[in-house]
């Protein structure tokens, strides 16, 4: 049987086969963790979002690094939105991620795939190329702030 | 000129090539980084930790999965020191970490190779030699933490 789980884990993805919040000593920590993620995240995606709106000089290396860094942070936050951890402040989450999982869930998939999209883009080392992308990607992030984050 | 500096900024790492301080908006948002940085990093570290002390079974592909992100993570966080940040509180830096900047660089390149040689240990799916390696890490994390950490 513990062989049989074993390969199912393996399968299915060790890490998040577990329950997020068995990963988490604490709430509190599974909220740091998300917001440290999503920060840390949003800093290499505004870097990339400087050159795309021209605030900065178009720099292909830079912006290929960027989104790498970004690629790789969007696959961590969500093992964060532990149970009991909706609020009602500014930028906390709401009930529905936890009420509509389904549809959140998809949303993080799709904000990921468009993450390692950027990335791949990124390398092409055109700014046209890499403003589609970012676009695209901005928008999954905007569709679920929308829904699920007060 | 231009170009030669270009050259020169791929050579040495287009990242780091810029000063720290350049790539955030305020320095809040660095401290905001390096702490989100660490705290993701620590998360992940922990849960080796957990295993090699016994507080958890051990699983292979769990620890390697958290080893690599850990090897990630160590990466980012040392863009966030930038200049002006020192603190008193406890768990901020201290001055050192500026005025002694070439000794803190190295700490910190020290602990980016283990975290790297973590990553690889953990690949072995063998307890003893993810023990070693973990206790080699956590001597890096640390050797800083007394040195540089209120």
């Amino acid at each position: 049987m513990r062989r049989i789980l074993l390969a199912l884990a393996t399968v299915v993805g060790v890490v998040t086969a577990l329950p997020a919040a068995a990963q988490f000593q604490k709430p509190e920590d599974a909220v740091k963790y998300r917001k440290g993620a999503f920060w840390v995240m949003g800093q290499h995606f505004g870097r990339i979002g400087a050159m795309v709106q021209g605030r900065v000089p178009f720099d292909g290396a830079v912006a290929a690094a960027n989104a790498e860094i970004v690629a790789d942070m969007s696959k961590l936050p969500f093992a964060g939105f532990v149970e009991g951890t909706a609020g009602t402040e500014k930028g906390t989450p709401k009930a529905n991620v936890w009420t509509d999982k389904a549809k959140f869930d998809a949303g993080a998939k799709k904000m990921q795939e468009e993450a390692a999209k950027l990335a791949t883009a990124a390398k092409a080392n055109n700014l046209e190329t890499l403003k589609t992308a970012f676009g695209s990607a901005a928008a999954t992030c905007k569709a679920c702030h929308d829904d699920y984050r007060n």
